[in-house]
């Protein structure tokens, strides 16, 4: 079928949201820590962390500053650092819940279970219960106009990884980690490899490796 | 194991190339259609596809437009109009093949035999084989400063979907459309759905839905 513009703006607002929330594809999702400069945590999920660039190492997430995430918002802008925390089947209930409206006094890692923990290069907790964790200075934030969402980027400054996740060319196989992907707002995945193919040239079929 | 920022610096260029894309966590990977004011198709892989706002309906991708990705971006300032084409176990190699540096005068439609479509809404290709297909116009560009790369912003203008793959809720269940994700520069991985979860409230455990 087609669905136009027209329609989806005529949509039941849950309705279209859960619709517009598919068509991205399969997405990451990360747990994103932070703390205030007064000392209280801060852990919220978040679906649209990205690559932005290897060389200076750059990641980026897309955020909506005057909703429940403000506090990641307000707390980066305060201490500079935040962290990306993968979530694997063990922790997807905890990491989901932590998109609740808890009050203000109420840290997401107390009300669900996670363990906050630190090292001296980050001021901002991981999430102990991850296998997977990277902790980020931000050094850009561009706001996209059309609707005053904000994309943050973070320069990598440190990554916490199992030894064995990393393959002989660089590439963490983080399916290994039981890392799992998100569809939608509330739609969770594990993943099967079908295949890494080499890097692509003109006229040679792409081999697996 | 720990890896610091210096010891990223330091690693070979496709080595870091692979580790630090692995990173963002699994990924969608779309082939997106555009074409030229003189009317020649360009198809190029993405892994950028990012949600951006539901209302209006916005989608966004990061691009670094003096690259291989160069084509995309000029089309789509010549047209306004690009569709994202979804990518499934059946065309994954020739998704994946359109990265290669084809000559000029080739589209990477008629080198990976993958068929142009067009719908009277949008001035781009679609993908025939793709099994779900979006066509936006772009409405606006902002640069990441820290390495030149450009996140490109578009509003939906159609959707062309299986009827049977959206919910009765709006959620669109893409791995019933055999969508498939990617991690790193090269890893393709089916899915299997563990749960879609109940909207979080505090004190409430989530439920699956």
């Amino acid at each position: 079928m087609k669905v136009t513009r027209d329609t989806i703006i005529g949509y039941e607002k849950l309705y279209r949201a859960n619709f517009i929330n598919s068509l991205p594809g399969f997405k990451s999702v990360n747990l994103i820590g932070t703390i205030s400069s007064g000392g209280k945590t801060n852990l919220a999920i978040f679906n649209s962390v990205t690559h932005v660039g290897a060389h200076p190492p750059l990641m980026g997430f897309l955020m909506r500053p005057v909703s429940v995430e403000r506090h990641t918002y307000e707390n980066i802008k305060e201490t500079n650092h935040f962290t990306i925390n993968y979530i694997n089947k063990e922790i997807f209930k905890q990491a989901h819940q932590t998109s609740a409206r808890y009050e203000k006094n109420i840290s997401e890692f107390d009300a669900n279970g996670l363990t906050p923990e630190y090292t001296e290069t980050i001021r901002a907790p991981y999430v102990k219960e991850s296998k997977i964790k990277i902790g980020l200075s931000i050094v850009e934030e561009q706001e996209i106009h059309s609707n005053g969402t904000i994309f943050i980027v973070g320069e990598i400054l440190e990554v916490l990884i199992p030894d064995d996740v990393i393959s002989h060319d660089g590439y963490a196989d983080i399916e290994k980690a039981g890392t799992i992907a998100i569809s939608g707002l509330d739609s969770y995945h594990e993943t099967q490899r079908i295949a890494r193919l080499s890097y692509a040239k003109p006229g040679i079929e792409p081999k697996e490796v």
